[in-house]
């Protein structure tokens, strides 16, 4: 294992096959519409992937196990496309570590036939915003206007994506697969699941799959309670929120 | 030598044969262990690793002679099993070197039969207690439920490892080899022999070897001594010990 | 892409062609020089290079789509030479990836017949000049002979280049092309239009093409007023400008 | 060039050959001796090393042109043995480099003949001694006992060396050539000339050449005189040197 690798569980060959990525980043929002998706929509896991280029860490289980750190694959079969989903507690730890492992996801995603790959990340805007758009980016025309339709905004978020929610769909283009980053709109400080609830359901009206989002909405609505008293704490004492943190969270997308 | 290598210093063919690695780590247990089973075990030499991904230092030594920054794998029949023994030095200095030395390992303990990797660590609680417990984790459950009868305790230990003494089993596995990492539980910012004893006994029970254990006992009662000083002097005066040199110690277990 | 590729867009092959690097670097003169020329010579696209020694970031676009980071291979076809000019918004950000991006753009460099490699850079004096030189150093001595005819001054500059400015010429010795630095003198803290400016007339010469300079020298008496006012800011007040920033831009040619 | 290599400019094959290095490090001894050598003895350049773990800078001449980062290799023959003289201004700059590049230099050394291998560098004590000596380790009892008689201190020097001085004859005795480190004793912080000259002259009783060493005496001479006065003003003042100086000298010998 000198190298990024991908251990296959199962042999698999996809049909209209879409890769969605949820790793750590910008207010927690992909990893956490990654795992929900998985859990609700009963997803298989299909392989992991292990990279000398994630911290060199091991993690220990409530019973006593022992977790390499790595990225994991799940199957979800929805009634109109083979949903390939991504998940993981890291993103690798070196700019180039950050490339070889996206080559490798892109490797994999080719090969079992993905046709799309789409990433969820934050944008961060330092505000807690009632309604929380979703912003986008894309390799490709027809992509943009295919998620202009269900209301994800272009053009309006600028600057640069950290890390594999761009790196992704950016690095995709050049090995024939069209990309997409899929950004909600967030403070940045925080863990947000409001705004990853919202790219749910987004997500559920583009690839036409059923998904009971009640978890995620009670979720959303204590995450929400929270950050409005945290927000009347700020406003009384103009504190500004521990500033290392939220560079921290700010940092990959 | 642009790779780690490992340098045979004889052809060995093993049956029923263990890993047990005692690298520099936490409250250097790890390396107190494998010392003394070395020392009173009488392993003989079977192997040396190089690697670039340790320092680029050279130790003199007593009598003007030189040696390169290594780690060394030492055999000791025993009545029941075919130990190899890793000491050394230092670790891998960065995380990918951490993953490419600790993959060079296996393939090695492969190639000569290693069936079970044991490794030998430090688990840091910041207290010195009376008794200290041997904390466990392990790639498989056979191996959880053996230990277990021996007094390793699973499920307390939590967060993660890091260093060697996590990678090793848990990269053991997908290679095929079974894996544990036995922490002693220490303060973590002094060298705890009483803890490294605890180990060695009960190794010696778990692989049936017979072991003299007098001098890390005496060795284990001075330290005990001097470590009630430390804590009657900490409380009298309330001061923590140096705070960096406690970080270096428990980064590597 | 595990390594730095160029991406090729068109298949191409060159006679008496130079290469002119316009890289981002002290005084961002080369980055200037570099994106004036393919403007005003309607140069066109015919390669990218990718690598994953470039930060790990995507540029989102006005029109939201997405950029990787990339340096981008231009042709001019002049009267006398192949022109390929060489941009990008970043460098390398390790020593080993500067080498590595070096090599491959030289192996791309000598595929398409490049003879001659002219990198384009700054050299801070931390003075503003109104009569601001070239100063150049270069790999041959006929090189050296024909830059000075065009009035580069050699043997002034002194110290070490860093960066691509100077790998590019000195490696493409090591390959059988022939290199020179342009450095434009320069204060080394700002923006340098005028600097900029003098290289694009001293290439117009040097390669016998015709280039209208009319709005690189309209910015270039915008720049000089800016500065002739920092310069009287800073008199006044005798305040050194923010260092950082000075040697951040003084880091790489 | 994505790794380190060496350009030959003469194909050699020697008999009784010894490389000698001469890099930079502790009171820049080695870089002294090399230096004094290859001047007094003749010698003809054989060879260039050049490194993408060396800094990724260029360095301007005086006359204008541009010199790579890069080590040398120069040919000596003397009466006895055919001398392979390395010198550089300066060293790889990551571990992982220092090893590379050693391990490069060495296969070079063994292709053309190398039998032995001396590193020249300096040993730290942070005192002006009036008579300073040559201090080694070495990698056979045989070579050991032969530089003893020359005048060599073995068993002394204690602790680690850092750097290619270390490194290279380390690393030789695993391609099965022989080699020592000498280490002129000096304070450190400081250009150490006299030391520089003791080794010379031993090395020429060593190795039994005729070499004048008029020029690097009367440095010496000078060199002391500032030494003197600086100790004195030291004494006078009670002032330390710059650390952060002494550090980077003493940091690879």
């Amino acid at each position: 294992m000198k190298d990024t690798v991908v251990v296959e569980r199962k042999k698999i060959k996809l049909k209209k096959a879409i890769l969605i990525t949820g790793l750590p980043g910008i207010g927690l929002i992909g990893r956490v519409v990654g795992k929900y998706l998985i859990d609700e929509l009963k997803g298989v896991r299909i392989a992991n992937l292990y990279s000398p280029h994630f911290p060199h860490q091991v993690f220990m289980t409530k019973k006593g196990g022992m977790k390499l750190i790595r990225n994991k694959f799940y199957l979800v079969k929805t009634k109109k496309y083979d949903l390939v989903l991504l998940i993981g507690d890291v993103q690798a730890i070196t700019s180039y570590g950050q490339y070889e492992v996206a080559d490798v996801i892109l490797d994999y995603a080719k090969k079992v036939g993905i046709e799309k790959v789409l990433t969820i990340g934050g944008y961060s805007t330092g505000k807690i915003n009632e309604n929380r758009r979703i912003f986008g980016v894309a390799t490709d025309k027809d992509l943009l206007k295919e998620l202009k339709k269900y209301g994800v905004v272009f053009g309006v978020a600028r600057g640069s994506i950290v890390g594999a929610a761009g790196l992704l769909p950016a690095l995709s283009k050049l090995k024939g697969i069209r990309g997409a980053c899929l950004m909600g709109e967030t403070h940045g400080g925080y863990v947000d699941v409001t705004a990853a609830k919202n790219i749910v359901v987004m997500l559920s009206k583009l690839l036409e799959f059923k998904i009971d989002t009640t978890k995620l909405e009670n979720k959303a609505k204590e995450g929400e309670k929270v950050l409005k008293k945290i927000e009347e704490e700020l406003q009384k004492n103009a504190i500004t929120p521990y500033e290392g943190a939220t560079k921290d969270v700010s940092y990959i997308r």
